[in-house]
């Protein structure tokens, strides 16, 4: 059964790239939706007022059977999970700064990044110089010029305006909702997202989780295999960690080895991944955290093991709880140094109405 | 007198942008290569082989009589002040967040902001939404597709090889010099710098000390007014704060008003600014601090005082020191606190080969 | 009355270009829709199947009370009017080639250009030289970089799939028609659309005839000045041609004087412009013609003397008729020569599902 | 030997595509300017004056022992052949049609196209629809959103500000020069070449001449393969043309068979390509034509058998006689149909200051 209604792409054929549509078809997820719409019949007007097609009840998505919104921060809230920075849980946080030493924890941009479907990182050199000879000082410089879908590429960090969840009918705009029940009848605008952009975000400063699970396995995983409650608890002990370690606000960080693939295979790293369920991403919510990390495209199981969704955990945490993702981070020197908790800074790049920024956090221990 | 080696591009008539090479000729700064160059002739072979026209000795640009490499930091740096941030250093700086007060310290990103010369910044959504639904939890999505000089528009952080100083015949490569010798003719290429890209400085987590201009004049500065040393002996004492407070690896801001102009007067922002000047440069090396910052586009005064100059300050403290510098700050929330100490934090974007960095930093109190 | 659903973006205030959106709301343009939609309550649904918000019918948009589908030209048409380009129209043309002089009918393409709302024309030259030296011959070369609504901008051919009427409710892309009846939900795609791209589009190699409304005028015309048939017909005899001389497949330009305002006067350019309305609209149907072009940016009268109607001429020769139209054109060669009768050729740069072409036609005589 | 020169970009370790700069190192193409310049020794200065390093008499490239400048069209030409088209030539060319039937000589655009080393094509559709509804006629509309190398992609044309030879040191552009003597220090500029733009070329509208060397050969020629002059008077033979059908200002196309590899084998079509060599080059100056094109991606031999030199035929052809090159042809229907002889006609999309014009040129019989 394929989704009449996928919006789907015109072929890539000449590219090895994975494409997200693409793979979501090749792995079997499909709309109920389509079942719900192929029936009905479009089209037949002439002089007279038409009907619109949808006008039979429309059945509510999976995991959508009840609203989601107002949030807990507020009916107008667009901020989400980002709210958990107040100045106490700063000075909180701070207590873990005890070495001064500062981690970089994501990957250089470059054209050669793993990218998803058909979004590109492009950078050039406007001249050489840009300009100059200015001055008696004769001062020259250069610019550099980038177009890339620039908030969705190599490390990135996903804005509340990035996922959202159809309630509706197709293309039903009014029906389409975000975080804190935002529709994108209100907001999505051809040049910047009128709500929701990244620019809402609050910087965040707060305490780092780090989950290697490479440690727990003894080995990379792999695609489609899912991170469960139990072996974040293995790791936890593994790490001389608890449960309770966990607070209000802090951030959670897995580690899988797939970022091993960066640059490598390409192919291999976009064709799916390992990463948490929906059993983790309620564990998440339950903790009540603010951001959830990994070293994976989505931080999310990719295909999810239940072959009907798509990005679950993604259209849970995100769109549901305001609890944000970072993706593409790079774990390595942390663990290296054997180094899981760590103080988490980052603020999103706050262009107005983006989806998403880019940017590399940093942790500090 | 014009230079006719000055690069300048075509006529913008019809825009009301100021162009940073229109504002030069304008402002009268010429070269003095210009007299160097004109007497030469060229093109004069045939089947002889030919003897370059810059054959003639050439002096050296006014401010470059000595060459600044290597530098302090080693013959092959290219990280330049941020190697200040040291784990002891951060141990330092912490001590400063004491009310676990954040502040964002730049502008959000939007094509209405004051852009130099041709400089864009667009930012488009493609569809809408950009895929889905997808899965039968219809799951939708949206990205942002973004061109521009992403590192030289808005808060902007520049990079070691945005500025150079060509100190040989125009065109000469091997003789255009950046931070710590690096030339032109090694790494100035069409699709990334290959040495000084930004991805080479290392994060900030450093004591930031604000200057309050407009509490010293008690109005706004105004374009070409230049920041003296004892400016700043006058602002430290107001706002009770020493010299000595400043420690190597300290960042120093500047606050002028002008960022009162931003998305107002666009026109006047762009056409000068105050800033410091050399003076102030040299005070800044003395003290051997990592970054300067202002709520202005380039920090220094425009046009200099000296109108043979063109931006020196940038030529001095960049190219010859690696001291970094952070545009298009805002410092209004932190004045409204009379916050003038905090923890500057900042982590470039690490695109690779870029010349500089969007992101906004953020001060912790 | 505004229109709560029309998708406007964020403000430009600081820019002085006009919005073709800003515009329609300050000229007064308005949707019943908005009326129709406004009393609509949505989002109240718990755990029970919602019902769509538009159940109510919904009238047919003014102008499209009828189905415009399916084309003349076959129900799996995308060629529109270009099929009328067959070889015994190009024979008949080319008798009008009696003098071998080639006029280029369009303007070069610059960032100075008057842009419509925020669509950008952007250009740099990665590198100088972009690269080389190679070999022994020591070759360099240079590219250009372009970012642009390519086939939006400047001198512009709009394709099929640019023009659209929303028959359903607000977002119901499946009553989203374009030409032949085509549906934004089964063609609007993220990169391209799947259907109407221009490539469809055949190569023009037709009859052109010149209207020079400056001459019946004595002036330039205003914005809001309609070009009635009368007018056709005043211009006709003035120039000795007759109506008679019009046959299918034909195209016809219109001078209005427009353009002499082009990167002089941009913003008075873009604040609206004279042209055809729906009378001469219905005569080009009547004769039967392939293409309407002007020295304007929609060769259509911009306000609508009916202030309900916002760019009534493009859904009516396009959406319903397939007919092409190529904006932003330059007669004055022509005019010069009193030259009002070539062979107009035009071949749509193909990039696949865009929604115009960049490019100058030429106007051989 | 390697080029220390060459400025090389950073690896594409990632992509499949194949780098223009790659290939030439990979094939063995070095620059002797290497030896020339290696000795220099640069950078010794102190409080003294330098002198330029290249001060030593530098031999011509090979291939440029003689300047060519001015050209044949005036000192200050910059349309090259495409002055070839006058009304007489127009008229004579004129007399070509007899069956008015149109063919499109070239590919749709598409991010899937073989593209060169780093070079993009993208293509997006900024929201779903662009804007609307409008009026109460509810007009919506699409745009599209482009960024390329958008002048040297696909079937593209090369305009005379693309290709240069470098006479003088390396970094010299006063020396670096172009058709009719053009020095690169006087025209590339950041925002666009400021002479030979290809806003300067005239449209075409002139004879072509088809030489299918798959029917010479019985198959596809291969990467290196050169077309000889006796391979096009074999071609001539069998196709019952005569070398006296060319006359000055005419076109010769050469179809290889290669773009056969198009879509379906990028890597092997941007690995090289056959085409014609220095041989057919001259014939092409001496039979006084204004333009070559062919099935390739250079039109040229690529490697060249002469295993020194980088796209020689470009330097000739375009760089001293500006003979205009247009790349990535197809031909198939009019080898289809047997029809070697017709009218070429194409019109290059005059962006100011580009490097080369998209766009398919038609053949008309």
């Amino acid at each position: 059964m394929t989704n009449p209604n996928n919006n789907e792409s015109m072929d890539d054929t000449g590219s090895a790239s994975t494409d997200r549509r693409g793979f979501l078809k090749a792995a079997g997820v499909a709309g109920a939706s389509a079942v719900a719409v192929a029936g009905a019949s479009h089209g037949k007007f002439g002089l007279a007022p038409i009907t619109p097609a949808q006008a039979d009840t429309i059945s509510p998505p999976k995991l959508s059977e009840k609203k989601w919104w107002p949030s807990k921060w507020g009916a107008d809230d667009q901020a989400g999970a980002s709210n958990h920075i107040t100045p106490a849980k700063v000075l909180d946080t701070v207590k873990w700064i005890k070495e001064g030493k500062v981690y970089k924890l994501g990957h250089n941009y470059e054209s050669t990044m793993p990218l998803f479907g058909k979004r590109v990182f492009t950078l050039r050199i406007p001249g050489s110089p840009t300009g100059g000879p200015f001055g008696d000082n004769r001062l020259v410089y250069h610019d550099e010029f980038v177009t890339a879908e620039i908030g969705q590429v190599g490390t990135q960090f996903d804005g509340l305006g990035h996922i959202g969840i159809q309630l509706g009918a197709d293309g039903d705009k009014k029906e389409m909702r975000f975080y804190n029940g935002h529709a994108a009848a209100d907001f999505s605008d051809t040049y910047g997202l009128k709500k929701l952009g990244v620019e809402n975000c609050k910087p965040f400063f707060t305490r780092g989780h780090l989950i290697d699970m490479v440690a727990v396995r003894g080995r990379m995983m792999e695609a489609g295999e899912e991170i469960t409650v139990a072996d974040v608890r293995a790791a936890l002990q593994k790490q001389n960690m608890s449960e309770a370690d966990f607070k209000p606000g802090d951030a959670i960080f897995f580690h899988t080895g797939w970022s091993s693939l960066w640059g490598k295979n390409n192919d291999k790293f976009n064709s799916g991944e390992p990463g948490m369920g929906l059993e983790v991403a309620n564990w998440v919510i339950e903790k009540d955290l603010c951001l959830t990390g990994g070293d994976t495209w989505a931080v999310e199981v990719v295909p999810n093991p239940d072959k009907t969704l798509a990005f679950a955990v993604h259209g849970t945490l995100q769109t549901k709880y305001g609890i944000y993702n970072h993706e593409n981070l790079v774990f390595d020197d942390l663990i290296a140094d054997k180094k899981y908790q760590f103080v988490y800074v980052f603020t999103p790049v706050p262009m107005a109405g983006a989806t998403g920024s880019p940017g590399v956090p940093i942790g500090i221990t």
